[in-house]
């Protein structure tokens, strides 16, 4: 109730990194980058918007495939549930727009892919 | 291409406030917190999770509407582009998550509205 | 898992109606028309798509708080759940577009509403 | 202006086909089905909703990409602008969910996929 579901479009903006938490569950994390092209109609023509940065989480499943799959500037959809965390730091306070990842693939409009299914 | 559309349905958290551009567009300017609930399958019950912020801008005849229209504390729900906003002020790092409106309601699950046509 | 959320911007089509399901669950019903306006770079103006039609279902709470709200006409901001049905009667096949709204409000981009919060 | 974004996580349910229209622009065209699965707080357990069918088209370079990269049966994440059509033929009335794709990837909760960059 009340989860903020986002799609981004975008590219991998650093290496994968997969980790086990505490409790024993794999999660994998990349920062994922999205520039938006919009019609100016004045001009007659795209422009670049600027660019927005997501932190990306993976979870059991998904992280390890994530993992195996996905290297550093490849094109990706995202779909997540979002949330925009503040913490505060040695007195400072940090802001960060995450997305806890429901469905990743690679965007087959930059691209072609070959797909396994999972044994598992 | 490759716009973030979000939509959120949270709380005001501070009071709309209308300005104008240096080119004489108005717009309408707040902060919108959102709460999820997710289903706790382990303890069989609705969990509070962290509370995310938004600052929402609404342009043109959509700004006036909200001015008049939206108090602090009314539950809304916001649709818009959204933008991830990292500045640098003072040496210091900021982020924001930004949503530019297309479409704001109130939310018709937490009470009851009458809506009037604007006649322009 | 895998629910399709969406959300939609567009016109009340048809009186929303009230009733009761036979375990005694009230909900409100209603069509929503929606047309996409694009920008045609071509010659250089927005050209209106075609229509397309939602069967929207709100429950409960907010079955009322709709029933109460709005009428025929009235451009609205639906986000819920997204079911694409078919079902066979007299053999025939008939499809339908169905909602089941988790959020819905007035759309402040064609008018001004005033709420009020349900005390319950 | 008023586009229906969606995103849907769903299953290849027919062999994707690709065709050039008489302007010649290419286009690839299968129907994508999926099936949503909600937690059940009464049983305490998932359980399947009814699936629901889109058609989902494709064009120009992503269609190329599709076409070459996508197989019947294959878990994808699309996203990409819904329309519900009403057509008439033989006097029987046709509905149609159609989401003419923005974004395609294959699912990684699903499997693992190689992605190779297009040249052009």
């Amino acid at each position: 109730m009340n989860e903020t579901l986002v799609t981004v479009v975008g590219n991998v903006a650093t290496e994968p990194e997969m980790r086990t938490t505490e409790a024993g569950v794999g999660f994998t994390r990349f920062r994922l980058a999205t520039t938006a092209r919009r019609w100016d109609a004045q001009r007659g023509s795209w422009a670049d918007g600027p660019t927005s940065f997501y932190t990306v989480r993976a979870w059991r499943t998904l992280a390890g495939h994530v993992k195996e799959s996905v290297g550093l500037g490849e094109p990706l959809v995202v779909q997540g549930r979002l949330k925009i965390r503040d913490d505060e730091r040695d007195g400072r306070r940090y802001t960060d727009a995450e997305i806890e990842a429901v469905a990743v693939g690679h965007d087959l409009a930059r691209g072609v892919s070959r797909f396994s299914r999972s044994s598992l």
